[in-house]
Parts: structure tokens; C-alpha cells; sequence
């Protein structure tokens, strides 16, 4: 077997030796298929590797036109890819997937890839032996209290508050978003409710206890990892309106099954689908709209001529790219609000399933383990919230002391297991990425995400496309696939025309 | 404007005039684009232009490969189509799609076709006013009463009904399909309930009026129109799930949204995407393979040699194909019960929306509004139900006597409005349908489709596919693609090989 090639990207923070080592192994690394000269010349650019660049990559060039794939990664996957270690897959970033979601879901149908035994589940969403809730003692304290909760009753109260939290419109909020796909379909209910905060509505309810809201906001919370007041309450609607209005439903296609073969196998299949070039490690810096074309220009001085650019960078990153014209003012101004993250941590302990929730200020939202390690130990899956300082940080900050914080507040004092490893992809700092998946805050679906939608076929020669934006599962890699099929049969009509 | 062409396919009756004519307008209607010679050759010959061979044709060419489509029929869509007249459209067959259906959905999504803008809905299904129920005035009666029923109450009945209806595993029926899309994933529980009918199923159930069974009933029962001591209860089953377990959802996945554009504006999409060649009204005789390659012989005498032969012929056609070798036992014995109709009928009166429905043995087992006609009438859509002696007969008999009969027993009889014109497709006479949609009654999913399912790829060079026996939304244009999409990642994957 050949070995795993590594990329850059990637830490890995050893307990034991207190050693952070930099970049780790995944089938997502690539090297380019092309020198590029003095003059190079295609029919479409496509900026960008992640699902959204594969997706329009390929459906562009399986209809017969010259594409060039840039990307500044030494691998595919953008925000989504797969570390392979200890004969074990990590999904770093985007993870879970489901037939709820039509968009990858077609797409794991062409390859072949929706059997049961394509799939594991995640073992703290699918089917937990034990729930827990941690709480600061006493407000502002740094001394969290663990306690189980009775599953049986938590699902019976998460059924009756979520029903309650979604029902603003007395149709279980039905009426906001009666086509899902078309999230503004009802531009006169987005906008009003489009300022209300998971926080406002959350304390709108009653009828429950202190605890039974806790519980709620800490299962919300987790679709965004915002801040519950300023998380905004129809970023959450429009994905329970996504998943049929059934929050078990919801749950089940956003944290349960993950691919096998791990993303970086799937986005594989993708990338091997593409007829065309594809450069890797070289950023790009401008995008000039020109008379009949478009000139691309990459870090390492290469132009690249085409006649349309599909750029797929992240909301954050393209006001770092020099386009001219200057792109619509959204999309060097507006920010989504999603600076959380994601780690992995190997304990020394084979600890039941479970699934633990933290309060907002806590070094972790949610805790929950993933599988057996084959040492003996157990895989924990950990997603720091995305508290307002964490934008443009490390959300780890210090390892050490972040494990130490995330145990002593989450991780059941009566269990056994220490931890011995951990591996994490900082998306606050990746200057690729710039925060995590597009997530909306209050007030922001009716005025920046609207504009990005409205405005991200900036001409016939320069679409824009991104899950942030995605009409359908924001975010998600639904998201991204649908941006990427609808980027790519836009400039084939372009091309066709 | 172009005159739309003129399908040799469809009927319309004119009650004026009492006459009956044959053939009617749609923009399915296609031409062959290539003559065959003597000696043909292509990489892939896909039997059938259903949305299954449209699918399977475009994503086969779409990797280079040379394909020939060949159609029976003078028009695309299969058992799916739309007939353009009095500048209204009507689906002859397969009418209604929804996010819900994956593979549609993102085809949809490719197409452009995603906005409500691009839908409308069907008014009976989406809002009705009234509901009604049309009952025999005693036992064996011909004498029908209809009632009309409140329709806040029937949605609570109704979600009453449906979850008791579902709910033979204590968990509300999600143990038995975990994995909707691979439908014998539970193959325990699959044949411990595969006998059971939607009969059966409605008399174990206690706690309910026989009225709100009787409505249980005859919603259950458009699912395949299929009497209820045959209807499985499995197969009804097997759409609950894929819908979520959300009895709501499955209506409106199943009876809400048509294409504006009609299913044959859709297909023609399709159709104008395969880089091939077509041959329509040109049935196949005889498949035959042969070392290192098939033979395919259409009726006209022309003879087709390919590497690959997709034939997506309905199950009830494929014995009329000589085979050789012949095909597995199933593919020639094996029938699936749904042998009901479909009516378009326009009254001379605007009726509000309404859905109506009928005990199993009226003419309709449901009758409902979907439009206005431009004439001051409304177009009703009728049922006729799959009663056994229906098969291979016309399931409207005399057009005259049908109607009378249907509106003496269904239609509310303090509204005006007289039958003027019916359409309909008589899929049950139709050669190449010989029956409705695959629908699966008690004791087949655990058999006939397990076997199905499990012999369709039947060598590297002959690949079944068809919705019959699609794994997802069985019988719908959803199944339909997916049967398509995964019947070309195979072919391919051969070719590749």
C-alpha cells in the first residue's frame, strides 16, 4: 500500500510530549496537472477546489469546454477534508450527510455510494447510551457541573421544545419557508422575523424549565456555533424547514452518517470526473474582466485567459482577491458570524456512546464520541463555539490548557480516560477559509445574505458561487454541490448562447 | 408559434358529440434524428426514451461515449407526458415531484427548475376548500352518497390515523426501512411484515370511527390504486419513509407540485442534453448477446451492435422482448398489481378546490380540482382504481357510462358543472406499459422486488433498469432518475474497466 501523501494543513497536539506538530496525511493531496506558461487559455476558470469547485468543474468540462481548476491548497476539499491516522478517517471540517439532502445525496447515487455499508455513524449522535449537561455553578463561574440526563425525557422534551421554538407563525413556522430551496420565497415573513435571535426566541417560551431550555439552546446552538444572541433565529428555520420540519429528522441529516471512504474519498471520485487542468498550491490575486475575457492571476505571476471564471473562495476571502471591477459591495463587506471550530480528541478509555452539551461559555458547545480507536481508547468529536473573539483567532488557543478546560467542564468526572491526542484544522485562521461554514446571524437573511444571492452572477464572464450563500442547505455540503451544479449550468448557457 | 405535433398516443372524448378521438398534442412528440444502415454500431444502446433512458443516454454521452437511444413510442417520457390543449397542460401520467425526491430535485436544480415559479399546484392536493367522501348507500349498493367532511378535523383524524396506521413497530415503522434508499436493508423486519395488506393492517387498528378508516383508506389507497386486501402495506410503508415518517410531507411530495413546463418541457431538457442518436417508433424485437458484444433488432429490421445495451423497458413489456440468453425468471414473470388510471376531466363550472374521495369499488377512487380552465370550467383529475380484472382492459370502458357513473358517485351534487371533454391514456391497453407505475402488493417487496432489484444488472453488457423496481421512490419519476443515473455509472464503469 502506498503511502498517504500529507499536506501542509492540519495539527496535531500530543499530550503526552506537549508537541504540536504541523500538517498531516489525506488522500486529498494534490499536485498540479499542468505547467502553466506565458499565455494559457480556457474556456472556464474555476477558483477554487472545495465541493462547490469540483462540482462546476466537472459538470463544465463533461460538456466537452477547456477548464482550468486553481487552487491555493495542496489539496481538494476546501473546508471539508479527510485526515487519515491511526487507520482511522477525521473528517477536519464539513462531515455528515444525508439523503434529506437532495443535491449530494444525487451525487453519491451517481458513485455509487448509498448503500448502509457506504456509511458510519457517528456514535454520540446515533444512538447515545448517555446524554449530559454541563453548567457553571453559579453565573460567570469557571466550575462546571456535569450531570446525565434521562435520554427517554430528553427526547420527549426536545420534541415539545423545538415544536414550540419554530411555531412563530402558529403553522409550526411552516409559512416562512414554503420553498426551502427558495429561501426568500417570503420576503414580507423573512423580514419579519429576520431580527429575532435564538436567545429572543428562546426566552418567548414558556411553559418550561430553566433546564429543558438549556438543553434546547445547547442542540440549537450547534448549527452555527454563534452565540445565542446574535445566532438568528431563521438560519436554524430554514434547515428544520429543510429537513420536513421534524427535528429528529434534522438531527439525523446533520450529525449522524459519514462517508466511509471519508469526503477526500468522495471529492476523489469528483476530481477524477474532471476533464481539464487543475493547479494546486498557488493562490490566486486578481480576476480582470477584460474586453471578451477574463485574466486570472495566481501568486506565482501565471495569467490564465478564459472566457468565463467560476470563483468558489469563501464569502471571507475574496476581498482579499483583487477583481476588477471591484465586486459587488456584498461581497467585500458582508460577514457571516460563524467563528467556531472542530477537534478531535483521542482518549485513553473506552467510554460508552454519549453526547455531551456545554453552556455557550464553555470551552466546547458539544463533546460527543465518534468511535472505538483501535488502541483501546475512544474518538471525541469537540466543537468550540464561535464565540465573537474567536474570529481571526486559533479557537484552541494553548492545547494543553484548552483540554484541560473542555475536560473539567464537559467530560463526565466518573468516567475513566484521559486524553492523549489531539488534531484540529484552525478555520479561523486558514487564510483559505476566514471562519467556518456560512451560518446567518439575526437580521442578516433579509439584507447580506439576500444581496449575496442576489448579486453573485456579477456578469456573463464572473459568476461567484459558495455554500455561504447556497439557497438550499447554507453551509452545508448540500450547499456547496447545489453552488457548484448551478454556477456550472449558468456558464454553460453562457457558453451555449 | 409552432403547432405543437401531434403524438399518436392519448385519447379524447368529447361528451357533446359523444365521440371519441386518438392522438393528441405534446412537445414530446420526437422525430429519429439518424438513419440505421445495414451495420450500426455504438458504444451503448439504451431501449426506452422514459425518463430512466433519458437520464441513462445524456450521462452516458456525456463521457464521449457513442450512444443510440431507441423508442417504441413517436414521443419521449415513457410512462411520463404532458398534452398541450386548449393552452392548458396535462399530464397523462407521472404528474407531481418535490425536494423530497432527491435524484428529480437535483436534475431540477441542474435544469433551472427549482423557483415556485416554475411550479404550479394541483388546487384539490395543495389547499383544498372541501373534502369529500363518497360511500355505497348499503353494502353492494350502486347508489353512492357523497358527503362533504370538515377539513380541520380530517387533518387531525388523519394524523391520528396514518400514525397508528404506520406504527407496527413501536417506532412509528422507522426500524423497518433504516435506509430508505436501500429498501431491504432490514431484511428481518421486511419479511416479517411483507405479508401483511393495507387491509389487514386498517382492521387491526382500533380506537377510530369507520368513517375515519374509511378516509385512511382512501388516502392510502392512490398510492398504487391497488384493492386493499392486495395493497401492501409495505410498499405504502416504504414512502413514509422516504418522506421522512411525515404523513403531511408525503402528500406533498406526492400529489402538490407539477412542472409548469410540464413534464415533457422537463424531459425535452434532458432529450436536447444527449449527444447521440435517436431512433423513435421503432420498437425492439430481440436482444442478443453475443461473444463480446449485443445485438439489438428493432421492428423495422434494423440491427445494432453495442458493447452495452441498457434497456429500461417497464417490467410488463420486457417478456414481449426476445431475449437472448434469456432473462433472469423475474424480469418475465414477475407483475406488480398497479393496473389503475388517470382521467383529466373538465367541467363547465368554476367548483372550488376540492379533493373528493371514493370507496374502492366507485368508477374513481378519487376525483379531484386542479385548475381553472380558460372557459369558465375547471379541470378535474380522476382516478379509476387498479381493481384486478382492470388489467390489459381500458380502464374507462365507455367513456359516456364512465362519466356518469364517476359523477353520479363522486361529484358533490349541489354543485353545477357537466362533464365537457376527458383525456386520458390507457396505460393498461398501452403495449408499451401494459399497467400504471410499479406499485408492490403483499408478499412481493421480500420477493418479486427483492429479485428484481437483485438480478437487473444482469451481465456486464445487458443492464435492466426501470422505476418498477427503483430503490428509492419506486413507481415516481424520483425512481425513474435514479434507476437512470445508477444504470450509467455502471455501463461506465464497465467501459472503463
Amino acid at each position: 500500500m502506498h503511502e498517504i501523501p500529507r499536506s501542509q494543513e492540519g495539527v496535531h497536539f500530543t499530550v503526552d510530549s506537549s508537541s504540536t506538530s504541523y500538517g498531516l496525511p489525506t488522500v486529498a493531496y494534490k499536485k498540479s496537472n499542468v505547467t502553466l506558461n506565458s499565455t494559457n487559455d480556457y474556456d472556464v476558470v474555476v477558483v477554487g477546489a472545495g465541493y462547490t469547485g469540483l462540482i462546476a468543474a466537472r459538470n463544465v468540462s463533461r460538456s466537452g469546454k477547456r477548464v482550468l481548476l486553481v487552487e491555493g491548497r495542496d489539496r481538494i476539499g476546501g473546508r471539508t477534508w479527510t485526515v487519515d491516522l491511526w487507520g482511522n478517517k477525521f473528517e477536519m471540517g464539513g462531515e455528515w450527510v444525508h439523503w434529506a439532502q437532495p443535491n449530494v445525496w444525487a451525487e453519491l447515487t451517481d458513485y455509487g455510494l448509498t448503500k448502509p455499508d457506504d456509511f458510519l455513524q457517528t456514535s454520540g449522535s446515533a444512538e447515545p447510551e448517555f446524554c449530559s449537561m454541563s453548567m457553571p455553578n453559579s453565573e460567570g463561574s469557571k466550575e462546571y457541573s456535569t450531570s446525565f440526563l434521562d435520554k427517554a425525557s430528553l427526547v420527549q422534551s426536545l420534541d415539545r421544545t423545538t415544536k414550540a421554538f419554530f411555531d412563530v407563525d402558529g403553522q409550526g413556522g411552516a409559512t416562512i419557508f414554503p420553498f426551502p430551496y427558495t429561501p426568500l420565497a417570503n420576503l414580507e415573513a423573512i423580514e419579519k422575523y429576520d431580527s429575532l435571535t435564538v436567545g429572543d426566541r428562546i426566552n418567548q417560551l414558556s411553559g418550561f424549565t430553566k433546564e429543558e431550555l438549556d438543553f434546547l439552546f445547547s442542540n440549537l446552538v450547534v448549527f452555527g456555533n454563534i452565540p445565542p444572541m446574535e445566532a438568528g433565529f431563521l438560519n436554524i428555520l430554514h434547515y428544520y424547514a429543510l429537513a420536513g420540519y421534524d427535528w429528529d429528522r434534522l438531527m439525523q441529516a446533520s450529525d449522524r452518517y459519514k462517508l466511509k471512504i471519508g469526503h477526500s474519498g468522495f471529492a476523489n471520485l469528483v476530481f477524477a470526473d474532471i476533464a481539464g487542468d487543475a493547479v494546486f498550491s498557488d493562490p490566486i490575486k486578481a480576476v480582470t474582466h477584460q474586453p471578451g475575457s477574463v485574466v486570472t492571476t495566481l501568486q506565482s505571476g501565471a495569467t490564465i485567459r478564459s472566457k468565463h471564471v467560476i470563483c468558489t473562495l469563501p464569502l471571507h476571502c475574496l476581498s482579499e482577491v483583487d477583481f476588477q471591477p471591484p465586486l459587488p459591495t456584498p461581497f467585500s463587506k458582508v460577514r457571516h458570524p460563524n467563528f467556531g471550530g472542530k477537534v478531535h480528541i483521542h482518549v485513553d478509555a473506552k467510554i460508552p456512546a454519549w453526547c455531551g452539551f456545554a453552556d455557550s461559555d464553555a470551552p466546547v458547545d458539544a463533546l460527543l464520541t465518534d468511535r472505538y480507536s483501535s488502541r483501546e481508547g475512544t474518538y471525541l468529536a469537540g466543537f468550540p463555539g464561535g464565540n465573537p473573539w474567536r474570529q481571526g483567532r486559533n479557537v484552541v488557543g494553548d492545547p494543553s490548557e484548552f483540554l484541560q478546560a473542555t475536560f473539567k467542564s464537559c467530560y463526565p468526572s466518573k468516567w475513566s480516560g484521559k486524553p492523549t491526542d489531539m488534531l484540529w484544522h484552525d478555520w479561523n485562521t486558514d487564510p483559505f477559509s476566514r471562519g467556518q461554514w456560512g451560518a446567518w446571524g439575526a437580521g442578516q437573511i433579509s439584507t447580506s445574505f439576500k444581496s449575496l444571492t442576489e448579486a453573485a452572477y456579477v456578469s456573463r464572464e464572473i459568476v461567484l458561487a459558495n455554500a455561504d450563500w447556497a439557497h438550499g442547505w447554507t453551509g452545508f455540503v448540500d450547499g456547496a454541490v447545489e453552488e457548484g451544479k448551478r454556477a456550472a449550468s449558468q456558464v454553460l448557457s453562457y457558453l451555449k448562447g
